[in-house]
Parts: C-alpha cells; sequence; structure tokens
C-alpha cells in the first residue's frame, strides 16, 4: 500500500497524484455524533475511536472467533486492541485491511502493517498521537479537507449542535466545515414498531402541536424539514426492506380515510397489518418526497436490508451492532410504480436509489434512467435549458458493498446504463472520525477504473477532460447537486 | 480505439483481423423498417438517423440534463446533434461512446472523437457523406457485407415490403441481404390490454375467417406463420415480463373451456384477472411453441423488463422512447415448468432465452441445458446421428446488457455452462441503420476473451481450431441453426 | 495448462509450487460409492469411469447435439469415448475442459489436448495405465495424498463398507485415507415425496422401533446420528430448494401436535400441503440442528437447486442424470430467521451455506457473518477464549459455481465479507474417483488470487503469512473444523 496503491496505470497515477488527491471531501451521508463535533472531542486510545462503535470490524472479529467480552464486553482496552490486531492480521481480501492501514498511514503516519507483533508500538504511538490537536475533531477536519458533512438526524432532534457549531459559539469554535442535518423520518414512517405512538408524542411536543391524524403528522413533519434546512439541511434520507407501494382503497380520500384510521390504531399500540403499514409508508413517503421537491431537497432512499436477523444477539446487544445482513426481496416493480407516483404532479424530488444488493444494480439503475430529466414535464421546458444532470442518481457502493470489487461494480454499472460523469461520489455512512480515506480509498479506484479504461483506448487519453471528470465524481458534482448550482 | 481497440492480445489480434472481421452479418433480429429497406432510404442527416428513434441515446441525454424539447422534442436537428455530441463527450464507461465512434469511424472515416468542438465538422462531413450512394440502404448492406435481417413483425402484416424486396421489384432494387419476416405474436398473446379485440379484428379480416374462440385463433395464428414462413421467417418471437406457466383446470379439456370464456370477456373489452391472463399465454405458447417444433422455426423468448415506467413520460411520448428498466422477477420455476410442458410431446422448438436481468444468466443457461438434444425421447436417435448443437441457446447481451462487460459476461456464463462454440452469437435488437459495427464490437470482445484464455494457458493456442470457433459464433453457427443446416 | 497454469504471478507460482500443490487433501463432501472403496475397484475404461455416472459430461454431450443413445444409452464405449472428444474439444470456456486435462495429466501422464485426433492413443494408453495398481482406488488415494473423504449417505445405511474399510478388513485393505459417513436426513425431511412413507417403514426396521409420530422420528434419527458419529461422521446435509422457516401454530406445543397429523397423513400417504411441509422440514431441521450442536458435527445446507426440471428426460433416466438447474428464490428473510430460531437456545451447530445461484453470495456471507462466534451468548465466554473461527461458513463454489471465475467470485465475496483466512476450502461433490484434481484447480486459482492481491499492493508480501493462508485454506482450516481441533 504505497502512493500508488489501487493506481495500476500511469494515466491513474497522473489523475489521482495531480487531480483526486487534494480535492476537498462532500461527506453529505455519514452516521457522525453532531456533540462530538460540537465538543471537539478527543479519543483516549485507538480502541475507542476503531472499536468503540465500529460493527464492521465487531463481525470481523467474531468470525475470527473471539469471544464477545473481548469484542464489545467488558474486556481491557488493550487486550480488546490485540484482538483486533490479531484479526486484522488474518483479513486478506477484506476492505478492512485496507482502510485501517490508509488510517495508520494519513492520521498516525505508521507505515506499517498492525499484527499481534506490531501492535503494542503501533498502540503506543497511535495512542500519543491522538492526544494532540491535530487528531481533534477540528484537526481532523482540518487535515482532511472537509467541506461539509452530513449527519443523520431524527425530525425531532433539536439541532443544537449544529446550530451551536454553525454559529460558531460551540467549543470546537469557528470552523470552515459545514455539518448540516439530514432528515430521517424512519420512525414515523415505521408505524409497526411498537415505539411508534411515543415517537408521535414526542414529535408532538417538540411542534407544539397535537398529531391525530396522518395530515397532522405530514403537516408536523414539513415544518421540521423546513427547519431543519433553515439549518443547512440538504438531504432527506429513508431506510427500507423494501421499496412501499400499497394503497388501501383505489380512490385518494378513500384511502386517507383509512390511512387515519390505521394511524389511530398504531397510537392506541394496537397492531398494524403488513398492508396497513405498506399503504401508510407509501402515502406519507410520497408527501414527503413532495415537500422535498419544492424545497429541492434530495431524497435518499436506502434499501434491501434486513436487520437484527440474530434476535438472541440483538436482544443481547441492540440495534446497529453486527447482525444485519443484505436483503434479496424483488424490487423493480413496486420502485418503478413508486417513482412514478411521485412524479405524477412533476413532484419527483432529486433522489439517490441505494441497494444492499449487488443484483439490485441494474434494476435500480435503469429505473434511474426512466426518470431522469424533465421527462415528466415533456416540452413544457425551453430547448436552451438543462435540468439537474443525474437528478436520480445509482447511490455509492453502500455498506457491505464498500470495497474494491464492489466500488468498481457501482461505477461500471453506472457507466454502463448511465452518466458516470453526473455521479456525485463517496460518502463514508461511517459512524467514525478515522473514516474520511475511504474518500480516497474511492478515489484511488475511480481512477483506476479510468486509467484501464482510457489505456485499454476506450476513452481519449485528454487529461483535461478526464481530470475534469474525476473532480467533478470526487467533489464538485455532490456540491452542485446539494447546493443546487449549475456544473 | 485504433484497429487493435479492445484485442488486448496477440491472438485476439490475429483472430479478429484474419477471421472476424470480413465476415458476413445475420442480423437475426432487428427492429428494422421494411419499407424504408424497399424504399432504398436515404437520410437527411445524423439527427434523423442517429436520434429520430434510438430511445438509448434519448436516456442518455436526460440523464445529462437536456430538456425533453431538444431531445424528442421540436427543437432544430443541429441543436439536437450538438446535445448529443455534449452528451457524448461526457458518456465515459458508456457502450454509446463505443458505438458512435465505432460508427462514425466504419460509416463515414471519420476518427476524431465526437465532442462540442468536432461537432461542427462532422455534422458537415457525414452529411455529405449520408447522401451518396453508399450510404444508401444498398450501399450499407453491401458495405457491411449483410448475409440477413431478420426485421419484427406482426402476424397480421401484410409483408407487402419483404415480398417486394425478395422479388426485386422493391425501389432498392435487386440485393443479396435477405429480409426476412420474424413471427411476434405478442398482440395476440396480451389478452389483458384494452386493445386485445380490436387486434382480434384486425387479424380476422387478414385472415378472412371468424375468431370466436382460443382454438379459432390458435389456427389463423398457424396460417399467418406459414405465410411467414413461405416469406423467409425463420424466427418467432415473444416478449414477457416474466415466463407463464398457469392453468384455470388440471383437465385439460376444462382448461380449454375456461380459457374460451375468457377468450370471449376479453373479446367484449371486459377485464380478465392476472391468473387467466397467464393461463391463456401459457396455453398459446405452447400451441405456438408446438407449431415452432413442427416447422423447425426457433422461438426467442425475453424475459424480465418492465415497461414504461414513466407514467407520465409515457402517456407525454409513447411506448419505446426510453422509459423501460429491468425486471427482476423469479423466473426459474415458471421458465423451466414452461418448457418441460412443451417438451411433453417432443414439441420444444429450437429456443433461444434471453433476459434483461444479469441475475437470470445462471438460471437461464442451466435450464437451457437440460432441455437440450434430444433428451426428451431417449434412445429414440440412432447413436450415430446427432440433433441441433444448442438447440436452446442463452441469448446474447441484449439492449441494456450489450456492452462490454454484459457481452463479456454472457459469453463466459456460457462457456462456464454449456458449450460456448455453439452459440450462434450477436444480434443488433436496432431500429437504426448505423448499427452494424455492434457485431464488430461483439467480435472483437469475443476475440478479446478467447485471446486472454489462450494466453492464460486455459485453451490451447491451435488457430486452425481458435479460427473455426470464432467463425462460427460470429457468422456460420446462426446461419446453421436458421436454415436447419449441419454446422 | 503447463505446470503454472493459473498462475499468473510469480507470488502465485511460489505459494503454489512451495506450498499448496503437495499438501493432503480433506474432500469432506463427495458422493463416492463406499462398496467401490471397500472393494478397491478397478476401472475397465476411461468411458467407465468418466462417463459413467458424470452428469456434468452428459449435459455438454446434448449441447454438443449428439444423441442420447451414445451419452446414457447402449452405444459402444468406444463410440462414447469418441464423442466425448469431440465434445471436449469444442468446450471452450468450459471447466470440463481444465478438469478434463488435469486428469489426463496427473492420473495418466498424457500431455496433449483430447480431440478427435488424440482420441485412439488416448484410449488405449489411458485404458492400459487403468489396470494398474496405481490406479486403483487405494493407489489413487494414495497418489493424490488423500486425507479423508466424506461421502454421503442415508441414516438408514449400515455403514457396512465404512466398517470394513475402518477395520481394514476389506478387499482394498488397511489404507490411511480416512473413509467417513457424511449424514443426509433428505429422505425423512422430504413428507411431499410419494416415497416418505416406505423410507419411515425402513427406518422403523432399522432402528427396530416403531416411528409413529414426529417425535419418535426424531429419537430415531439422533441414534442413527449417534450411530454415524461412532463410526466417523463429521458432518451432516441437507439439500432445500429453499430455507424452510414455517410454522402451523405460533405455540409450539400445538405446532408439535399439528405436525404429528401431517405426520400421520404422510404415512397413510395422504397428500400434504405445501404449508405443512415446510413447518415439517422448519421444526425436524430445526431438532436436527440441535443435535448436531450438541454433538459438535457440522451442518451442511445445499439450497437454489431445481431438480428434474425436464420430465421427459426424469422420466426415462430417472435423478441425477443432467436435468437439474440454479433457482432463483428469494431466500434472505427465511435462511435468516431459521437460524435465528436454531440459535434461540444456542443450539446452531457450525454451518456450511452453500448455494447454487449466485446472486446469493452476497446474502448468504452476510447472514453467516451475524451468526458467527458466540455472539448469541454475549459475555458468557470470557475474554481470553475463542470458539470456531469461522464457524458459519459460506460454502466453497458448488456444482455449476464450480468453474475459475465461480471460485474467484466465492472467495472475492468471501475476503470482502469476512474471514476468507478461516475458509474450509474445496471439495470434490463428485462421483468419479479421478476428480481429485480439482483440489489442485481450485488451489491453482486461490494462489493465482492471493498472488494478484500481492503484487498489486493490497497485502503484504510476507511469504510466511501467505503461506501460513494458503495451507490453512488448502487443508488445516477443513481439518480443524471438522476434526474440532484449535487452528
Amino acid at each position: 500500500m504505497d502512493k500508488n496503491f489501487l493506481l495500476t496505470t500511469k494515466t491513474a497515477q497522473k489523475l489521482f497524484h495531480k487531480t483526486a488527491k487534494n480535492l476537498p471531501i462532500f461527506d453529505y451521508h455519514c452516521h457522525l455524533d453532531p456533540k462530538e463535533i460540537a465538543e471537539n472531542k478527543k479519543f483516549s486510545n485507538l480502541t475507542e475511536i476503531w472499536l468503540g462503535g465500529d460493527h464492521y470490524k465487531w463481525r470481523q472479529m467474531r468470525a475470527a472467533g473471539f469471544s464477545e467480552a473481548i469484542i464489545t464486553g467488558k474486556a481491557d482496552d488493550y487486550d480488546k486492541f490485540l484482538a483486533w490486531a490479531e484479526t486484522l492480521a488474518n483479513s486478506i481480501g477484506n476492505p478492512l485491511y485496507h482502510w485501517t492501514h490508509l488510517e495508520l498511514q494519513r492520521y498516525f503516519g505508521i507505515y506499517e502493517p498492525l499484527t499481534l507483533q506490531t501492535a503494542p508500538e503501533i498502540w503506543n504511538k497511535a495512542n500519543r498521537i491522538l492526544q494532540t490537536e491535530e487528531l481533534s475533531i477540528k484537526g481532523i477536519f482540518e487535515k482532511f479537507n472537509i467541506y461539509a458533512v452530513g449527519t443523520t438526524d431524527d425530525p425531532a432532534d433539536s439541532l443544537e449542535w449544529h446550530r451551536q457549531i454553525a454559529a460558531g459559539t460551540a467549543k470546537i469554535g469557528k470552523i470552515k466545515t459545514k455539518v448540516l442535518p439530514s432528515f430521517r423520518p424512519d420512525n414515523a414512517l415505521t408505524i409497526e414498531k411498537s415505539t411508534f405512538s411515543a415517537y408521535i408524542r414526542r414529535l408532538e411536543s417538540v411542534c407544539n402541536k397535537k398529531i391525530l391524524s396522518v395530515t397532522d403528522l405530514t403537516a408536523a413533519l414539513k415544518d421540521r424539514l423546513d427547519f431543519f434546512i433553515e439549518n443547512g439541511c440538504k438531504v432527506s434520507d429513508h431506510a427500507f426492506d423494501f421499496p412501499p407501494f400499497a394503497f388501501l382503497h383505489s380512490d385518494s380520500t378513500k384511502n386517507l380515510k383509512a390511512l387515519n384510521d390505521v394511524f389511530k390504531k398504531a397510537l392506541n399500540n394496537e397492531p398494524v397489518s403488513d398492508l396497513e403499514a405498506e399503504a401508510y409508508k407509501t402515502y406519507l413517503l410520497a408527501e414527503l418526497a413532495n415537500a422535498y421537491s419544492q424545497r429541492n431537497i434530495a431524497m435518499q432512499l436506502h434499501l434491501s436490508v434486513i436487520r437484527d436477523t440474530n434476535k438472541n444477539a440483538f436482544k443481547a446487544l441492540g440495534a446497529n451492532t453486527g447482525f444485519d445482513a443484505v436483503h434479496d426481496y424483488q424490487i423493480t416493480e413496486k420502485l418503478a410504480n413508486l417513482l412514478s407516483y411521485m412524479s405524477r404532479e412533476s413532484s419527483l424530488p432529486k433522489t439517490i436509489l441505494y441497494s444492499l444488493n449487488p443484483k439490485d444494480y441494474y434494476p435500480l439503475a435503469t429505473i434511474a434512467g426512466a426518470f431522469q430529466g424533465d421527462s415528466a414535464e415533456t416540452e413544457k421546458l425551453p430547448a436552451n435549458k438543462k435540468t439537474t444532470a443525474g437528478k436520480i442518481q445509482l447511490g455509492a457502493a453502500w455498506w457491505f458493498l464498500d470495497n474494491k470489487d464492489g466500488i468498481r461494480d457501482q461505477l461500471k454499472t453506472l457507466g454502463n446504463l448511465g452518466m458516470l460523469s453526473s455521479f456525485i461520489g463517496m460518502l463514508t455512512d461511517s459512524r467514525s472520525f478515522l473514516s474520511y480515506p475511504r474518500h480516497e480509498y474511492f478515489r484511488r479506484i475511480l481512477c483506476g477504473l479510468i486509467g484501464e479504461w482510457v489505456e485499454n483506448g476506450e476513452f481519449p487519453n485528454n487529461m483535461e477532460k478526464l481530470s475534469e471528470i474525476v473532480k467533478n465524481i470526487s467533489f464538485y458534482n455532490a456540491k452542485a447537486y446539494f447546493e443546487n448550482q449549475a456544473t
């Protein structure tokens, strides 16, 4: 993993070192804690920052046979680190191997592989550096040239930390990095969950309004969305096992009436049926899509995950602890119908379609292609005007797909089926401040792929054009897409 | 994109230049208009021939953010061309980039990349050449050594243009290229469509017979099939979202009786249920398969498309305008049962199985392998006789899959799971007379893949054998398959 | 196919020749006949040993157009061999091409490609060698350094041949190779089959106990499992179209009562519904899983096959004659629920998840990752103890996937999503004693892939570590996994 890591051609090397490497980062989707940012948190040791919340690593340690006690349990931090070192040294072919070593190189200047043998020295050196200002969050943001981060926030959130950061009144002080909230109303959509009614009560108290119907809820969410937008929000986010598309009645008035009955049942903690839940989600998501479209906010749809599969482990450790997997639903028909339904009155917002299952890429990319541009409003836009390029995006390789093969597959699929040069590029999706080298990883793979194409004669060796494409995918497309600028 | 484009090894270069390049083309499935052929149409400019009906390009222009006005609307032809040039220059990784430049090279002798800068000069030069006899349809057929083209025709079609062309009485005069109709009875199968009853009335008038039952319809279609065969038809074609396999009764007499009731409902424009439609299709397709088998006509099944997903756009622009996508149905069980049902009385014809979803390749190729040869008639054929090699074909990479990765994937899957050397090879599936370089594209990729195998030691470097394989896949297998010759 | 076949880098060559090549083979899943082993069978000619039961080859010959008479019929052995030679010479891109030539090289010292021209000489030479002791089963086991083979056996089997072999009293005499039975109770699970009641009666007579209920059957199967384990059994095996997960009642007592009624119906040869059959399988498989777990026996689940698709051919030739295909069910939800259900009381055994459909790899590998380690028993195991590394395995590339692309895909998927270095590696799954070079094929591909990673800078070039990884995947992981040793 030297300076030309993954850069297999001269063209790739040139593109990466001269263009991609030093561009800012727009990390538009992550799970960082805004409170930690506001407080400019420092981390006491590698175990805290690496293993504190990273279920990718936990899974790998479980596969290596380590006990849960040393993974998420009460074992000593140094012992946990040694277990991780041993695990990693065996993780051939896994992206964690690359991420971890890029992190050691870029954050700590450590260039030797982490093994049980090198672990003690690395532990000491890295922990020392973690105490310096350079490794404070502010230091990290500066070091990695972070233009913006998009956190993931519930509509009921007060956004107090975001506001403090924006105002420069937080402990972290004035920073150049924009810390933008993202609107993730999953709790308002998962009507089938036992926590639903409590959540609606929480939202009522935040909004200081009664929420007695789906219509009330829609209005409350739009209020919160406006509040989010006032505080910098550029994008919403939704997670679904599969795209919802169902109705309780073909007549829309009757459908809404029936949904209000379902809503009341749920508020009374009575169970709702699968169909009722899906119809509720369809309605509410379409209303929100309309709101996003009117406010020119992008909508992220994350699909094809099955969560908390291991019930015993979930009971013991809770959500997001490494027991999720790739789902394999049929998604084409519902997704295509959903987007078509949303676009019925030109209310389809900018949309980013992610799936955790690589089998969904061809369906997703071709559905995206069918909803690009202003095609729903033929001839309305004059011939000399353009709409958002890549309005419907095939989302970046996500989670389990965020590896060299998965990233190449996403890039090639988008290239083959659509307009790769309009791609808004990578995000970390991470809970850790050490994850920014994933952008470097992505950019290396992107430059590597383009280099191959060029040296195989599949695209002209015009460095100016290539450089423009790499710049845009690495940073400027995302900036233009989320900030509604012309590219 | 020089002369060794995609030919990454010496073996590949030798195979392509000495063997593949100059072979005739049997373009057994396309959507060319026989009237345009008969009239030996010339095209006024690049926009007409390139952008007149090519929804691949329209989709790409929409993804680039162009307005519909300049894509399918009333904008000026030159402005449309400029919009296409700008789109294309950004289409890195897309097969349109390769197709377009192969077309510029082979039809117009233009070797510089199309960009906004080069567009004016290319527009003038290409339009001039378009007026020459070399770029008339006759000229194109000769230039590209087109042995045969298989158009796509409705059973009710009079085939007047095919007959004129065959007789040499059309404006195009005597040509060597065979212009063969293909039998595509989709309109007779889609009983759920509102246009069904009108279509049956049209068929009645063409056949000059009443069609009051499914049995009448079957007879009428067989008459039309015979008429098609008299006029050169070698192959039928069917499009399905998913393979139909359903029955209204387990008893076949009762099933037919029930289907006749369904048929009457449809003729009266009453709605039919999903099950009724599927059962109707199952019956009629099996009857047609039997007819194909008796006449030794091949059957093409095109699967896993979802059409007209964007309802607004469909309303504005109609079908085949770029709003289709890859479907993701489960197809294995129904398809296997359908083929088994067809083969119950040795009536399974030569069959070509296409899917738009790459996830279907492993199922399709293995189902194909289970219906090869005369296995349904064990021991009937003497030991020293052979049947059609590759009787059941895994169809070529189709539509969205017609790109370098998709083609390689199809070739490798077929190689791994079956008899690649019996593959009948490529088709354009195109609406444009400029698409013949797609055969070159395919042959380059084929030679490239074989070259890799040979140079990796995965197949002997026996140029005679390799050359035979390349020849057969490029042309002779298709000829033998459709013309029922020994290979 | 020389000595560096598939070894595209220096690293790969070193790893294969210095480490992988001479390691013993633990062929933990095959379909060899223990009687043939006990009798130290010799084969009269290449047709008998190659074409006697190999439906891979039969399918390929059918695809080549040969008549069934010369494939599985009564034609002369030499003519069959010639048909196979002709088929093979055209099988570019097919793993049979590589397997066959590795077999000719390793068993017979024949290095020229098999074609119609070379066939006569090869026939004579190979048949001569087949008569030598070196090509007896004992000779083959010694030549290929076979540490153990796991046959596939019905619970009702007497294991008499296994016992004779183990005792050294069989004709083959004392051999070093362990011939281990595997417990495959499919006949006890497929309650929907017409042969079910007869099978239960057979089991009754073997156990010398009445089996009147599901509970009786469970007890009988556990008795047989203990008997198998006494005779060396290390692993069970189950084949399912899709993972069963269904219940007739949410209350477990009522569910068992209902299943007993279903069981009685089946014993009376009355039909059971799909739901009843699935609920029965769910219950019985979970009970067996519990038994495997208590006895530390691994459980193999083989998924996503559709069998006997060509009904005519099945009627003529029976099962396992080349008419199976890749299925495309949705498996994630049922499989995740099933494993979670099994792990409810820590009764999830070591499990190997195979699928015949490559689209299942991402779901399978991530589900595997969610059930690793002792996560179901958080904090029960002390921090300094480890459980089985790779307790839940993504099974090796199986059947139609057992080709270079399929093997690489499985290795890369496992690398990306889990702990490749804990992979238990390859198996032949074969009915033939000539198949051991498939381990060599796998090891070459493994070394090839690792060599690429290392030379691309994706893993350190530390030959000691690399060699350890290759050794473990080639042999020692399987040994440790099945013999419950520490790695």
